[in-house]
């Protein structure tokens, strides 16, 4: 069984995909999602044109991650000693092990791209691999448009790989930056280059320009390539880069090669789901080995065959990849993460068989409301708790009133009122906000403060809204995901309606709840 | 130039995709559009197995389409006359030139799925197929599962092959039924057995749950294959069929073969729209070719090396496939991105060099108040013509209230009430929605649907709402994203504020006045 180092880049390039934005915090949460499914390597950013990337690295550092991180850059500007380039220099000083530059690998590009000559580019590359490793790192060449540079001047593309070796990069990836070639042209390319350069470490990194991103990362390793670079739900620029999801299992159920921990392949769909979560992305229910319909049988031919044996129409068993197999016809199947996330819960809480049982009905029912819990651990709990009948609720809401005004002048005033019921007395409260929600919110805490001082700590940190269902409209359902968090720690709350407002309700009063339940240890 | 046959399958096999369900209206629209674009065949059903097919049949003979119709089914059951069999009877009947019917090729469907002997199946496909030419139809024998029968019993499934051939089939389609396969798989398998077959046309049908369905296609056409069966945008069961709007531009721009006629390869893009609104899906934005990322470019450094040479990121013209370059603007670009994007625009609206500057610094401006413009296209528009002072406001806004309140019952009831000036008069509307913004958008539209009936085309397809700085709480700010489309086009607008009402009513305001001002053409 052959070792592929997995190269995850969605925190660097996946993040310039078209309406990805990850905050710090966010970023953080990947990279230790990705950590927990052990991948080789974390590509985190670009600190040399992103001041939020070298916050991410400084505060990354602290997490003691074994997968290594990895901080991105292009080699030396033309003109400058390596040395005194700041890109290069603001790398070494994130602190990681390991560097991933890019080089022009195609002449079209030092003459466009770069406005300098063939000679100049050679010595970019050279001097800035020697400068990281002179600082002890581990560097990574990504050699930029190498397929195209093949193609097109395939003596200077070897010069340039050639360079960075004598440098003392420990690994070239060949890059198929412009995401068109097809699987015979990678075939052909990786085959001719391995066999010119011998013992050396290779690496491919593919966009999906012309549908082909996976299979031409798939056909690379079959070639000799010893790493991968791609990224959780093919996230990137244009068509997106090379998806993990899809290679890492085409290789390691397939091929026998090994990419991450055999165990951690089941929690595949996890991370898949949490990080388009994370990004605020609808999931592609199509997505191969990790979507909602991957192992969705409609035809009635297929269901009554599969029923004698699943082999017929299944290429892997669904739970290899923590999927499952679901039948259109009855709609009714909860995700096995949350199903096995509710036993594992209820049973810790002390629940009976019985009530684990009642649990997991009542998981599933409020998925096919469109709850969703991948990113609301703490309603989870609640709901959890809830369902065992183990739930003392520390107030009872008899109704609110929100309102927005904006008047001729272009002032708006947000108002709100709650009406709840605490320890028996009625609490009638009144508070404006910066808007609805923030009204609620400041309304909901002066009610419960006289009662529970310690829920002045909770700050609210993140408040995400998504449409449901796909072919949506403002009268379709709304998710809200709200994070909040005291000076220790923090939690995400769900809520779903088809009014904003109610749902934003529900997710702020779960917070709390949470919140008051941990307090009192109950 | 070799030609191959492009088959159709988005009307029988793409139907078969979760949440797809076409009317034979629907059907007739994309056969249509299918015919238009050139495809060799267009399997149009099941005639056997739905009645809706049978009537689909019937209405689309009177179109008189280029394109060959094509019945689908099965060989006949076990244990009956060819001629006495309901489903080849209704093939027959259907009235069209070709058949396409599958049949076992691996002997566990033979066991599991229909329950017979290796023998009886192989009569089955041999009289079927026989049946089927003394009618004088054109045969395509689909070889359900060839490759996991080429895999597990090649002998079998060769014999199968041969069998059809022998019958009369006019093309063998090898079909990758479940969808596993590598494209090394796919390489191997039909090598050998075009080698084993000699002068026998093949065909090529893959399912996508690999990851790989688009590179199968294309490694079997280099193989030899000269037939592809596939789907508009990938449609399909579980992850899809091939998506024949990529593995046509590849096979035919970048190899040389002819799948359609090449004038009409600029029609790829509206063909793949055309079907995902008959489909009622949103448009992934993703997809190679089509897609409206497509030749998306976010990275500043990217975007400047297009303005010199657009070769260096882009794998084709996208004017071959009728889509177009956009430039996205965010906070990751670097300047030039946002400057070569208001540039543009500002320079086909007719700015002076004087107002072009004076845009770029207004689109600064906004970004740093937190708007992203990278998918509110119709958002930046607009601020470009309001910062070239060619905007004329088509109404005005004097003031706006929206309330939500919950009863102790648990109903809730959301109102909003508008005040606006439209043509120098005063319109006052209220209106009730499922929640706040749904209220707000029926408002505004009961007050312009008199003055601009054109409005009532419109409808929301996406909302989106995101905190903007990352240590936000409910009084920070919101982006509320929010995309329209009538039956031509989509478009993006954006509104940003601390109170998500107000963000949502200028993205709502911008929506309308978008359309408003492109249906004047102003």
């Amino acid at each position: 069984m052959k070792n592929i180092l997995i190269f995850d880049t969605t925190l660097r390039d996946g993040s310039q995909g078209a309406g990805i934005s990850f905050t710090v915090e966010d970023k953080l949460k990947i990279a230790k999602a990705l950590n927990a499914f052990g991948v080789a390597y974390i590509e985190g950013g670009w600190p040399g044109s992103n001041p939020k990337d070298e916050l991410f690295f400084r505060q990354a550092k602290k997490l003691r991650l074994s997968s290594k991180l990895t901080a991105f850059g292009s080699t030396r500007r033309k003109g400058v000693k390596a040395s005194d380039d700041c890109s290069l220099k603001t790398i070494v000083a994130s602190g990681v092990p390991v560097a991933c530059i890019f080089g022009k690998s195609w002449d079209l590009h030092v003459k466009y791209a770069l406005k300098t000559s063939n000679e100049e580019n050679l010595k970019m590359i050279s001097e800035s691999v020697a400068f990281l490793k002179s600082k002890k790192m581990e560097v990574v060449f990504d050699a930029e448009h190498f397929f195209d540079g093949y193609k097109n001047n395939k003596k200077y593309a070897f010069e340039a790989v050639e360079t960075a070796l004598n440098a003392g990069a420990d690994i070239i990836c060949l890059c198929e930056t412009n995401g068109g070639m097809l699987p015979s042209d990678i075939q052909n390319a990786v085959r001719e280059t391995l066999k010119t350069f011998g013992d050396v470490k290779f690496g491919i990194h593919t966009h999906n320009d012309s549908g082909c991103a996976v299979a031409n990362s798939i056909t690379a390793v079959e070639e000799g390539c010893v790493m991968v670079q791609g990224t959780v739900n093919g996230l990137g620029e244009r068509c997106g880069n090379a998806n993990l999801c899809s290679i890492i299992p085409g290789l390691q159920l397939k091929r026998n090669y090994k990419c991450v921990p055999a165990k951690n392949m089941q929690k595949l769909t996890e991370l898949s789901r949490y990080v388009d979560e994370i990004a605020n992305l609808i999931p592609n229910d199509s997505k191969p080995y990790v979507g909602r319909n991957a192992f969705a049988h409609k035809a009635g031919i297929h269901v009554s065959a599969m029923e004698r044996s699943s082999e017929t129409y299944e290429h892997i068993n669904p739970k290899f990849v923590g999927n499952e197999r679901r039948i259109l016809v009855s709609d009714l199947s909860g995700k096995s993460n949350v199903v096995s996330k509710a036993n594992e819960l209820a049973m810790a809480i002390g629940g009976a068989p019985e009530q684990v049982k009642k649990v997991i009905e009542t998981v599933k029912d409020m998925e096919n409301k469109g709850y969703q819990y991948e990113d609301a651990d703490a309603s989870f709990f609640l709901l959890t708790k809830k369902a065992l009948e183990s739930f003392k609720p520390f107030f009872s809401l008899k109704g609110y009133r929100v309102s927005v005004e904006k008047d001729t002048a272009g002032n708006i005033v947000s108002e709100a009122t709650v009406k709840l019921d605490i320890k028996g007395k009625e609490e009638h409260t009144v508070a404006e906000g910066e808007g609805p929600v923030n009204a609620l919110d400041n309304c909901l805490r002066k009610a419960l403060v006289k009662y529970f001082p310690e829920i002045k700590s909770v700050v609210l940190t993140d408040f995400k809204v998504r449409v449901v269902n796909s072919d949506a409209n403002t009268a379709a359902k709304v998710r809200v995901l709200i994070e909040s968090s005291d000076s220790s720690k923090s939690w995400g709350t769900v809520g779903v309606n088809e009014n904003i407002i109610d749902a934003s309700w529900q997710a702020l009063s779960d917070s709390v709840e949470y919140k008051l339940i941990k307090s009192k240890k109950i």
